[in-house]
């Protein structure tokens, strides 16, 4: 990423933000705390996400992680230094807010995940819209051997891996590897470790190639499809494929699929 | 299918059924368009349905495409020459409705899948409640490549496969292949082109072998029953039960298994 | 089990109960009935369950069938002598209380299936929090070759299996072998027969050495979240997790990790 600019955020900050066209990575950068979520690096992500949803120059949103590891899950010795139930219920609500923003934002969010992924860094990668890991990368909800269920994770895991799967991993807090991450839904795609950028530019590429605003509209019906009934969802789904077709570049790009040329999207 | 009752609906119809014993199978017969899905396709489809589900004689239903597709999804000429936001939710609420039409409908409906499948017509795919493909077949939700994200198609997509799958597939407009489709749960079984038919017969003779009324029991059951939390969805499953337990064909099927011989059900 | 100690219930009752320090066997013991679910083993299996559910000494629970097979669904020749539909209604809602108890009892539930699981016994499979099968075990939810379809087992196996696949095996009634009921989530493990018993032991010591109440609240947060809409599922679970902090061995899990020796939790 030699050309890639920096946004403000130097080396020494919470979150690193890089951009290359319309792509912005977001690193978590407290390698040393294998990115554990403090409250600040809870912070920074949830301001760096706010802004980036409205950057209609964003087109996709790629989530990294600095040093040896994607995520290590919450700061444990920050948690320990605050023992109480109303510290706790702040923490975990902050930490369901940032959840809750990767998937209501416009733009696509793609887990790189090396390493190891764990707890709520597990969380993390379900929570994104994509995921593509590197070969040797490692997956738990390893709260329970430190008596800590893995119950916010749980959410974002058990919308992702079947049932038994992900009640195994809950109870036993062991690791998958990524091939069984990649069978089992966790994750899109496995590739080795040096072919992981170049993997992830390219899935964004395809992206990007789409007129956002259709990215935009289906994200959010894709979520909010997924809670309701068969048909509450199917009457939400039309309506916004209906508006989505009114939308000059679907009506372009149509269009252009009839004349058996290339949209002009620009 | 040499000896085949041709029903009403001759060759130059867009849709042909015909039928072998207690099966029928129709065919969408507009070949030259990858059999799109206009308004006059889904009229003659949602007519040939509503007469099946009302006849007795039918105990299986398969849904099969003329020429080198399934099904491409919509009209798009046809979509493109009425660009109007009451126009395409009429038509997106007539799709929905033939889509709805299979699932409630008593007899089974399977998909007989060949060359591709996309967007509304891997819609058809994950809405039949078994699919059956050959193994050059390819499945796509591609509307996004022209700017209109698979909204509609996303519904049945996702209630068939796991989120992250049907994530990508969406964002993406990529194919995937019969036997991807058939380790994501979108289609039962993937055999050779050759074997397409012979493959659909045999299955279409198990189920034929079973009572109607516990196929139509279960079948009704098995989809309200997704929609409810659990016990719920118990309390209506017990009653379906304890109702289809009551009809002759259980009553007589029980007492066989336990007279050792086989149901006498004609 | 030499040294298992055998808990009331002989070898002629319908429950044999045996336990290895916190871990109770719950064995059905109509083996030449191959285990069907009469009036008497329900009874039977739901005493056991519920004395278990509130002994705090036990912390995993292991559910197995005497003879060749894991349990072959209801007791056909008692279901044929009472053709009412109260007492069908009854039955069906006395298996569906001892179904739901399974999951709403704090200790994990492991599946130890050999042999065949057929109709409810599939659905039992399915119910158990984990399952771990010898390679030679069969799954079939066969109701519908008698006339009678599985509607509650389908509550169960649709919820652990992808929905075309469970349609498949509801209508077809055939069955699918221990790989494939690995492939699909049914089971979590597929181990030869001669090493069923040690890879159970190996998974429930797992289990066993995390404290109680993370299991038993992480349990029951699990079910209850599948149950809702995202937002309510994680305020329920960030409640729940903040409460699962504030306990003992929590906080001295935590701690031990900051201090990087092990927890001491005795």
């Amino acid at each position: 990423m030699s050309d890639a600019i920096q946004l403000p955020g130097g080396p020494g900050d919470r979150v690193t933000e890089s951009r290359e066209g319309a792509v912005v990575t977001l690193t978590m950068n407290r390698g040393a705390q294998f990115n554990a979520l403090s409250e600040g690096l809870l912070t920074d992500l949830q301001a760096s996400l706010d802004r980036i949803a409205s950057d209609a120059g964003v087109r996709v949103v790629v989530l990294a992680g600095a040093g040896r590891a994607f995520c290590a899950g919450h700061d444990l010795r920050e948690m320990r230094a605050s023992p109480s139930l109303e510290y706790y219920n702040t923490l975990f609500a902050q930490c369901t807010r940032m959840m809750r923003t990767i998937q209501r934002m416009p733009q696509p969010v793609i887990a790189r995940v090396h390493g190891i992924a764990t707890a709520a860094g597990c969380q993390l990668v379900a929570t994104c819209d994509l995921a593509v890991a590197s070969d040797e990368a490692k997956f738990a909800v390893s709260g329970v051997n430190l008596g800590l269920f893995c119950s916010t994770p749980s959410v974002a895991l058990s919308r992702n891996v079947s049932r038994k799967q992900a009640f195994e991993m809950l109870v036993t807090g062991e690791f998958i590897d990524a091939q069984q991450a990649l069978e089992r839904g966790l994750v899109n795609r496995v590739v080795p470790a040096a072919c992981l950028d170049q993997e992830i530019a390219s899935l964004a590429a395809v992206i990007q190639a789409k007129p956002a605003v259709a990215i935009a509209m289906g994200k959010e019906l894709f979520y909010r499809q997924a809670e309701m009934g068969t048909d509450a969802a199917y009457q939400l789904a039309g309506q916004t494929m209906a508006c989505n077709m009114m939308e000059a570049p679907a009506l372009e790009g149509v269009q252009a699929f009839i004349d058996k040329r290339k949209p002009r999207w620009d």
